[in-house]
């Protein structure tokens, strides 16, 4: 009795990404928060990297049980990680996680990339959803990336959230520099730094003589604030970056309202 | 001579849309603003809505000259509306285009749609590019619509915009309400109202017994401002959000500074 009542006291943390099931960052998350609630992984069945907020709207969903490891309920799903939360909530869980995490990323969410990032639209989805979420990316592409630092400060960043009670729409975006967990300084809460790809493309022909083309570019920071994510990674600490999904530019609108004319 | 330095100081204006090229939003789009500079359009070659900011990382992009109609050079791109913006920057124009239009999209983009949104995925894009860019959408998402009072207030807003020297980062998502262009009482400037949609997934079975799921949703306005595009839309006027790429939540950041411990 007293087991199941510590049971249902649980948090449910859902978890996610955009690297899809089989991907090592996630597997590191489920390992890093296994033990500080019920853990249900519903993640894409394939790579999503820069699929932003797309959802299905055009196809019908597949969901299919899978083994990720031990005791943790898994799912993968046809869709985008937006998708992913929506059909965890409706049809995996049916219920509201009591937080929503994704990753961690092979590779950077800093500034602008939180535009174009899988990993992020599926916490920004969670949050519009009412439940806090964090988004997790660690600045190493590789498959083969060491997590160890990732993980113990996913996992305390994930203990302090369900210590309290949050916004509901609580939305981080959580990265952890390349370096030894050793020489990681800690957590900054940070603004989103301006900096973009300074883009090109890469034009080649295919057999019959078609251009095709492949997206290519180098990623610029403009800013020179020291309270920016970039900034933070720099200096090895662990950047956190609050995101909303109001997109509304209080400045510029109040700007607009004496200029335009009709 | 004059003829040479009168088409050197039209402005030139890119337009895509997430419909495609085909649909006959971005048609009446090309129509409502083809002499106020040099039109260029590049667009998805099919559907792209609910894309997000979805960019092409994985595969490479195709872009093929195709006839819209009569003296507008037009491309179709087998990328996202994201992509399209990029393409048409570095291998179309080959320098950045004055203003950057989107649409008209074949459906609502107001509050929590931006988010999900193609059309304005491809908007907020030309503005990380420092491209002054307005999203335009009409609250019909019949082939059918009538565009006629939308097409007549496009080309206001954007003669207005193309007059004086805009923030290089100006993106602005305009919605028309789906009434005749009579009962149409004006343009407000508004915020992103808060609304989301309920969603609900439609578990059916394919042939060979498994299940698969559509995705479903009630929209629901949870927001009774009267500041907001959908008080605005409901009461027939035409909604124009300012929209940012900077995510970061101030307000959260601030409280975050003090509350989380490490």
């Amino acid at each position: 009795m007293a087991k199941s009542i510590k049971k249902k006291e649980q948090p449910i943390i859902l978890i996610t990404n955009d690297d899809g099931v089989t991907a090592p960052g996630i597997r590191n998350l489920v390992e890093a928060v296994k033990d500080l609630g019920k853990v249900v992984v519903v993640a894409p069945d394939k790579p999503q990297s820069g699929m932003g907020h797309a959802i299905t709207i055009g196809f019908p969903l597949r969901l299919q049980r899978v083994h990720l490891m031990d005791d943790v309920e898994t799912w993968q799903c046809s869709g985008t990680p937006a998708d992913c939360v929506k059909l965890a909530v409706d049809k995996v869980l049916h219920r509201k996680p009591d937080i929503c995490l994704s990753g961690i990323n092979h590779g950077a969410n800093h500034s602008i990339n939180v535009i174009y990032s899988g990993t992020m639209s599926a916490a920004i989805e969670a949050s519009i959803e009412s439940i806090p979420s964090v988004g997790f990316s660690l600045l190493n592409y590789s498959m083969e990336a060491d997590f160890s630092g990732a993980k113990q400060y996913a996992r305390q960043i994930v203990q302090q959230l369900l210590k309290g009670k949050q916004d509901k729409h609580l939305c981080l975006n959580v990265n952890f520099p390349n370096v030894d967990a050793s020489l990681i300084k800690g957590v900054k809460v940070c603004r989103q730094a301006y900096a973009k790809y300074v883009e090109d493309f890469d034009e080649r022909k295919d057999p019959s003589g078609k251009s095709y083309y492949w997206l290519t570019g180098e990623f610029k920071n403009f800013d020179k604030g020291k309270d920016t994510d970039v900034w933070a990674l720099e200096h090895n600490f662990v950047s956190v970056v609050p995101v909303q999904f109001d997109l509304t530019d209080y400045k510029v609108k109040k700007k607009l309202e004496t200029k335009l004319k009709f």
